[in-house]
């Protein structure tokens, strides 16, 4: 069974890869800008994931929430800092993010399951 | 096949338990606020149930609404009194409600097959 | 000095007929169907001003509440009631509903000024 | 297998069935009223349902997404007006509607190969 | 006393000069993209204003419903054809909407007064 | 004339001050739980008044981007740092965060202002 990190990505690049041939310049700079966004500058990139991650996660988007996890993970923040990103989106958004936290908690373990 | 309310609090309970497993103090305390908030007060716990109901329906979290449907129905609330609240949820919210309100009103039937 | 819930109604009935004296055949129906999805029904009008409040605060609309907060106290809502209400808004939408509390802590007392 | 717009519209007729037979005047009145409001009137049908399609987007429902899809498709929106829509939403509501516009292109592929 | 529109204007001018002499190059091309998205493209100026109104006023963001409503105006919308557009953003982002509506349609009043 | 934190300040104060005499324990223990959540632990305080301000911006909560301004700046979080802040909720929040970032730039002008 595929894992499901794997599988996130995959659909990601295969829908996004639709969308831009598409040629929308607007799409295209607006995907170029988001992209760009989360590079080392004033603020680190592991701190500017975990803006990401904190933001996707009040807003309740999963795939963005995915998305700033892997990113997160590759910039090495540890599990108990990424709990403390959870424990802010949740006060700060309610009790309404319990359930993406919940799958944000399943994508973390599979991310480490992944990348052994 | 599992019932989908079985399914359900089974994905909730297994998550949770990682969750707080992690120990994260803040997250923690949140949770154990968020089950005693619905306790008999000054309102009592099937109108409390209900608040808990509309809410998640016009913030359009379907875990929410499952979770708050379930208690509901433990609490005595009727067919009738259930779609009281996905009205007002639907004109307080506007149509985006809707694809939440045929998900809502799908898990009421499986708790009436589970719990005869 | 205005007292604000006078200021809000008056405000609330005069713009409302600039927008009604336009003849949109939608708005017209949308609006006299949220007048009327607050009747008494199988859940009494104390409750289903509740459930309005408790929706309005969740989504932050302080329009919205101060109307409701009206409503809830017209109805007989207590104020250790309407406490329990705002608890639970601010449990399931987060501590970004703390300022719309505040607010509606102050629209709460205008009330009673207003009302004695 | 089945198109996932067939899939999508079965869903919603059976449960749109189940909700009305309750009989509950107000979602009787609000799903009339949500079919309507987007007839032929000073803006037509297209325009109305771009307009519906948008709203969807920034607000991140992807089943009033497909609804709307399919409409817009009927009323002759082009591939390339359907990606200007997309491309306003990912503007306004920002990158969190990156995931719903993936599965939106997803949806749109689906509408042309079912309707060939 | 200034036209409101004047005021939201001014306002509107000064702060964005404050925000971008920041130099981040992120929010200079953002704010650059969101200038050029509305631009006339497979649909018009007119259409694409319109979606900007309808999103704005779903997301209830009064800011931009202000600034859609002059550009709107000044593309040629109808009060008709804006008030077609309010009552879909109503239908679709339901009754939470009515404040903005009203804040919306006092701005659109001014418009008048001020274009004369 | 009153800065607009001092202002700010003072009425959070007040009313914060009149809801926790109310004695609704819920609501007690999520002031407090909200308290402490942004103190020193896996990640500093500055990354996490980072954190509930972006969370903040992109919710479009003005007074509480106000305090986690307020709050960030105390932490030693630089102009240039700020902006990335504002930068990366423009981005996930899309340009409805637009009017925020500039009252949020307006409260932070004002910070320096009063703290020199």
């Amino acid at each position: 069974m595929a894992n499901p990190v794997q599988e996130f990505n995959d659909y990601r690049s295969k829908m996004n890869a639709v969308i831009l041939e598409q040629k929308n310049l607007t799409l295209h700079r607006f995907f170029n800008l988001d992209m760009h966004a989360y590079a080392d500058g004033a603020l680190d990139v592991k701190t500017k994931e975990m803006l990401g991650l904190v933001a996707s996660m009040v807003l309740r988007c999963d795939d963005c929430i995915k998305y700033h996890l892997e990113k997160s993970y590759d910039a090495g923040v540890t599990t108990e800092q990424v709990y403390e990103v959870f424990a802010i989106a949740n006060l700060v958004g309610g009790s309404i993010c319990i359930p993406h936290t919940r799958r944000a908690a399943e994508f973390w373990q599979a991310l480490h399951e992944l990348k052994i």
